[in-house]
């Protein structure tokens, strides 16, 4: 089992670390950040603001470095690793992966990359808003294009198999435009919901039910976090906003010509009907061999298909696919 | 205290007939579904399939009608007022108060009539979804113009207190505004994000985590009852659709000219807090004196400061205002 050497503490970062000692790795942790430095070492953790002295420390025991930094500190973190660790084993859990993926090209072209997202998180922030138990059950993106070296992939998908994580395979284009349509954009349409209740003043506000506190609840998140993420997606959110654009004109035009949001309405029924059954489906065990020449291929299927790798045994991967044509939800 | 005849024994409908039992009260209900009234009977509660019956009751003992149905059958209901329960003390819980307030004028214009919305709800719908503590803690908008009885307002206030509620004392027109912004506007945005993330198909939904369950909960809800409630505000709907496209395109452009969505992020974050503000706000206790000439006036003041009435006691409602100018929230 390699060390874990993690960049960044804040909840993401600091529930990385926190995961790998539980998993039983050797860890150590560098943020830039004083007060996260300092919370860390005060729950007991080894922590450095000296990001060389971190990296030379993973280049020398040939650790996994885990990035846990804003998209904005990325590169010139990444120019730190050329320096101290080029050839290291790195992943990240950055919330957009064809820009880091770019970034790494460009700047640490050494390292044996493979780029990462778990679907987990708070609006909270910081190293003491991060929990070892944060990514259990969770899905965990996992970057595969048909040049990947498996068995680095296979190293990092284990790693998060033992934070409790489900590992979803994906290329890092699929996966950005997955994440425009189910983070980013969210947060941009709760930000709007949320501005326009607050116009309404304390009387609106004062009627506000659960309706309007779930559709603005991420919008109390920081302000920093959320645009570092929307906007270092712009190539797929901007599709993704025009969609939305689209639709929302066309309920606005519906409504006023023929007073009906028919349309509209039963097609987000639809798509909740559609997670809902998803979330309740029954799913079947695939293996996978790693060895094999179509791995990559099996697996990007298997993603594709919604279904999750759950295990990593030795050169094989353990996963399971829900079973489609499931019966229509009764409701 | 007076009987209550509920019209309607859905969620709401439901809710209040346990409610109004568990205060006591003698209770009786009407509906349309054999279903609801089946499940209200086996529940050991008074129910019947016959309005005509269960209004001419209500005339006969000077109860309290509550409407309980959706916009789409409230002409109905009405007509069967006028005929068999003309005078009576009327109130509604229809998420729109113009249209039923003009229909009410229309079709049962001798009802001594009070519109009234309790903002709780569930996705749930129908008797088995009901509760009696459904309305604990929860405000309920309980319609005033300068020309209403308060007497009959003081009634149907105080019943809304015995269910636990805390009361909103608004004009139908600035009330059906105000649930365009936090109420209709939150369904139609959830519906847009539930079919976008859809259409992304399983691998979408597959990463979908917080942001987009918490945006699209509501999406899950009954078509026809989001249709009716939505649908049914049209005239403040489309303006709150209107200022919704508004600021979405301008983030839309926003991101493609300068790669910038900080300030609709910003003000998204601004709203978050301004509700977070008014839900931890301290509160000055207020009296108003319902004989007073300006009762109405000091009643719908305390309604636009994001104030409620949380008691009455004889002819004097007590209530509770935020405190304004709170110090910013330290996050």
């Amino acid at each position: 089992m390699r060390d874990v050497c993690v960049v960044g503490l804040g909840l993401i970062g600091g529930s990385v670390l926190r995961a790998a000692a539980k998993a039983d790795r050797q860890v150590w942790g560098a943020a830039a950040s004083d007060e996260d430095v300092a919370a860390a070492r005060a729950d007991g953790f080894d922590a450095t603001t000296s990001l060389p002295d971190a990296l030379a420390r993973a280049a020398e025991r040939d650790a996994i470095v885990v990035l846990a930094v804003p998209l904005t500190a990325v590169d010139a973190v990444l120019r730190q690793v050329a320096e101290h660790a080029p050839g290291v084993l790195l992943t990240d859990a950055v919330s957009v992966k064809q820009p880091v993926q770019e970034s790494v090209r460009r700047l640490a072209p050494e390292a044996r990359f493979v780029g990462g997202h778990p679907m987990a998180g708070t609006t909270e922030s910081g190293w003491p808003a991060g929990k070892a138990d944060l990514f259990a059950g969770a899905a965990w993106a996992l970057c595969l294009a048909h040049d990947t070296e498996l068995t680095w992939w296979a190293e990092i998908a284990q790693l998060a198999v033992e934070f409790g994580a489900q590992v979803v395979p994906v290329t890092a284009e699929l996966h950005d435009a997955a994440v425009a349509r189910i983070s980013h954009l969210p947060h941009v349409l709760a930000a709007v919901l949320a501005a326009i209740g607050a116009e309404g003043g304390p009387l609106t506000l004062s009627l506000a039910a659960g309706s309007f506190a779930d559709g603005t609840r991420v919008a109390g998140s920081r302000v920093e976090l959320v645009r570092a993420m929307t906007e270092g997606n712009r190539a797929a959110l901007l599709p993704a906003l025009d969609t939305a654009l689209g639709m929302l004109g066309a309920a606005r035009g519906s409504l006023a010509s023929t007073g009906s949001l028919g349309a509209t309405i039963k097609a987000g029924h639809a798509g909740a009907q559609a997670l809902a059954t998803m979330r309740s489906a029954d799913y079947t065990s695939v293996r996978i061999d790693l060895r094999a020449q179509d791995a990559s291929d099996a697996l990007l299927a298997l993603g594709e298909q919604g279904g999750r790798v759950t295990a990593v045994e030795g050169s094989t991967a353990l996963g399971r696919v829900p079973v489609t044509n499931q019966a229509a939800d009764p409701r």
